[in-house]
């Protein structure tokens, strides 16, 4: 490709919407263009890494024995009644009718589609499994789109539904998505971690999230470096510790701790650690009473936990000043179990501590060397906390670690509420009719590109994996106008590079290097040759990765060899 | 690719609401299954066809330069009204409000969108000409869908856009995007011809059509089998005929005619020749007075032609019976040009006419023998009727050919009807601001795969061209169970003609040979090879064409470059 024929727009400054790294550099580098909330044009350098994902998505998946085919990006009402999706959805499900008054909606997931097709075509045991995908435009009419691309409102979605005729082969094609989905997120160079989306009993195979990690991401993963273990952090199982509890030392000793409210105040005033100190929330009960939880004061709370705890109202309400009064004789801030009468949960990690800080039920008052059973009764230990690093792994085989990411992949075990409602039944074997088993798989295309982004980026610009960059080299001549050299030689090395199949940019706009560099830079390519004069004349091209800090000399000989084997060839 | 593992549904009856072959054949072979009136899902064997053809397109449109990007599906309103489109367009722009209570469309085509990116981004003459199309599905409401795809709601269409410096430069681009369609068609292995979509002045060059020939197609082509030119039949002009007039032989005698009201009754009461009588049809003028029309009795009235006359009310409008017994003294069917005091014309072929018969404006009486100059006054000459087989070509090289069309592409020369209401401008050489020339050029992505199905089918099924078939090549084993050798030897074979890179697929399904061979006649694979234990006992397999009448026997080891040969690698 010759950059004077192709469509290169950068700007200097990204639009004042533009939050995210992604977003600024997406629209910086010329990628993508809004048109309206949520809603962008994919421009030609964006098209082009669009399309590479999309093809390693569609091989991989094919590579699987999944089978393509695409519906409707408009779809009618009745289907989505038969679900009760019609209804149930809120408005982000666009709907809207046709000039004969019939509703209609825009896909945002297409599951009644699809299952309206197997039940029509597919009516044997023989016939299944089948596992059918689409890469195709999706709509959800978001509130707040942002981010860009990240939470747009039209998007392009891979979405893959398979059918059984149990719930073991379910599980089998699960596990065989699970394995394609890696062999995808591999191939298109990106760091990534398949994260447990439930809390799983044993197993917890029923859904996985996959996640680029990035430090921008929004959801906090926790997983365990040394095992396949991962895990949302508000999912994650925090264990109980396996250290024994040390014998009390210290004794009760109530001290005036006038302005320490929080656990930060508290531990400064006593000049402690906060992991000496407990924390005490207070949440409604199922009967009015309400119920005390107790943390270790460096450990937070985990609502979705604390609110499966038996006598916990759900979902979980903390409770009011008032009642907080009325139970304890004091404010928040000087809380603690001492004389608490109601129900007491604490958090596993609490039955190893001794000798530790409790409010004293007393305004601007706390005991010191507190203990349990001593001092107060030994409490209910639940798993009530988010976990942390160093946490042991629930695998059992090593600590956890915190990283972030970005959800760009979803695979889930749907069952049969799909099949049950809309009647996608089968004869077995037994020549007896039965619902079929349903599996759905989610990869979001242009998230990816995104996600990407934030993974992979510097103060000039994105910085592609090869896989899915718009261009895996850029050629940059040096007075394209004035020298013949320079032209004849980045021609027919242009014209090399395309002979190998690999996909090449020559930048042929006579800009000056500067401009070349910064646009290249910013656009992300991963690779460049400078051809000048100067190395001309001693037969070098200067060869330099997007990463690399300085550029390296390589003999005009060499040069298409060495491209290739940069390039992994 | 093997047969187990694909999706094969195949049905013995198209569905009543099939009207067409295509939509028969496509719902039969299980290429497309409806969602609702005029939406389809693309079934894997349909999907397979659509990827080829834009495939096809995507290459040729990127070797004439042009770069391809995405525009969203769904788009604001404000765009459409700064066109005026948003409230010109009838109903078949679907219109929908969001969430927010704002007004969006579905896109039929993205004039306004491309328009509104190239106005931001390009604003020099530098930056021109750039052709910028999209492969994305599209929305027409259409009040009644109806044959499949071919008239469907939900479609995919390539539609490109260019925009130029001047009308020069478009006229160039313009020729480029008519060599690109015609390598397009002619890679996709079909029978097509371009058309001049408009009358054309000098030169007719600001519209064309490119229309797969099909007997079953809509518009009817009048094309010279010995040039380029080619033109729908209302469009194509009607020649003065070369001729000159005879001189009159027969006198001018009044008969009888009782019941004689049309032209055929007419002819055959008096044992002549229509082309021996005169049509006179009456239509409104603009003064309110009717105007007489003849025409040679076997012609046809061009009401486009007509319409354009001077004098004459536009739309055309026939003239009531009253109007005309007013005028004519007689019923339609005794009508005629001697007596009447109005305006007069007569189609060009009238003028080499001598000796003709004429109503005598009484009913049930005609004038035989009659003759222009004796015995009424000449009229006015003009083209008004459509041409015919024979007819001479208007560019003066031969006698024109009429068949029928399906217009499955358009390119258009638009000039600056939307650069100019939505400000499209550019910064010239001379630094003034100028209005940008626009083209636009449009392919029916999915219309092509119902087009190259009326052109190529049989009593059986269809008969893809190699080019977008599903698959190339199928397989059949015969004894698939049975036979370890025919497994064997089918599975090397197929295994050879993967590597060579040919799309092949083997029916391993098991099914009796009728099945089979009905199946993928049906789905119209085009070369079919099938292994059995008695040819392999003689090292043979047969060969079959989809159009052969005979399968021919090919050495085993002879069949992949049998099978290449046949492939034209």
């Amino acid at each position: 490709m010759r950059a004077s024929q192709f469509y290169i727009s950068t700007l200097k400054e990204a639009p004042s919407d533009a939050e995210i790294v992604s977003h600024k550099l997406m629209m910086r580098a010329g990628f993508i263009k809004k048109l309206s909330a949520g809603i962008y044009n994919y421009m030609p350098m964006g098209l082009r890494v669009i399309r590479k994902i999309e093809n390693v998505i569609r091989e991989e998946m094919n590579r699987a024995g999944a089978i393509e085919l695409s519906m409707p990006v408009v779809q009618p009402a009745e289907l989505w009644h038969e679900t009760g999706r019609f209804d149930k959805m809120g408005d982000e499900l666009l709907r809207f009718k046709d000039r004969h008054n019939r509703d209609f909606i825009i896909q945002p997931t297409s599951e009644e589609v699809v299952t309206d097709i197997v039940r029509q075509d597919l009516r044997s045991y023989r016939q299944l499994p089948k596992n059918l995908y689409q890469i195709q435009t999706k709509f959800r009419d978001e509130r707040r789109p942002r981010f860009g691309i990240m939470r747009g409102r039209e998007f392009t979605m891979k979405d893959a539904y398979s059918f059984h005729t149990s719930f073991e082969d379910l599980q089998r094609e699960y596990q065989n998505m699970f394995s394609a989905y890696s062999r995808i997120f591999t191939r298109l160079g990106l760091e990534f971690r398949a994260v447990a989306a439930d809390t799983g009993a044993i197993g917890g195979t029923g859904s996985h999230e996959f996640h680029v990690i990035a430090e921008t991401g929004e959801d906090a993963i926790a997983y365990n470096p040394d095992s396949e273990y991962a895990a949302n952090v508000e999912l994650a199982e925090a264990m109980a510790p396996a250290a024994v509890r040390p014998t009390a030392q210290a004794e009760l000793v109530k001290v005036h701790t006038p302005g320490a409210k929080t656990i930060e105040q508290l531990a400064a005033f006593l000049k402690l650690s906060a992991t000496q100190t407990l924390k005490s929330v207070v949440v409604d009960g199922e009967d009015g009473i309400p119920v005390l939880l107790l943390l270790r004061g460096d450990h937070e709370l985990n609502e979705v936990k604390a609110s499966k705890l038996a006598g916990v109202f759900s979902p979980l309400r903390f409770a009011s000043p008032t009642t907080i009064r009325d139970a304890f004789g004091s404010e928040p801030g000087s809380l603690g179990p001492i004389g608490f009468k109601g129900r007491i949960y604490a958090d596993r990690a609490v039955s190893a501590m001794a000798d530790f800080v409790i409010g004293a039920n007393e305004n601007d008052y706390h005991f010191t060397g507190a203990n349990l059973v001593r001092d107060f009764p030994e409490p209910e230990f639940a798993d009530i906390r988010n976990v942390v690093a160093g946490d042991p792994s629930p695998d059992g085989k090593g600590q956890l670690a915190i990283c972030r990411g970005i959800e760009v992949g979803h695979i889930f075990q749907l069952r049969t509420r799909y099949s049950e409602a809309m009647g996608c039944k089968f004869i077995g074997e037994d020549g007896k009719e039965q619902i079929m088993e349903m599996g759905c798989y989610g990869v979001g295309v242009t998230r990816i590109m995104g996600a990407a982004i934030e993974q992979n980026f510097d103060d000039r610009g994105i910085i592609w994996p090869d896989s899915i960059a718009p261009f895996q080299i850029v050629i940059c001549p040096m007075g394209w106008s004035r020298s013949e050299a320079v032209r004849n030689a980045a021609n027919a090395l242009h014209a090399e590079l395309l002979a190998a199949g690999i996909d090449v940019i020559i930048d042929d706009r006579d800009e000056r290097p500067g401009v070349m560099f910064a646009d290249w830079e910013l656009v992300g390519v991963p690779h460049r040759v400078v051809i000048g004069d100067r190395g001309l004349k001693e037969g070098q091209a200067e060869y330099q990765g997007r990463r690399d800090t300085e550029a390296t000399k390589v003999n005009i000989t060499d040069i298409v060899s060495f491209i290739k084997t940069k390039l992994g060839q």
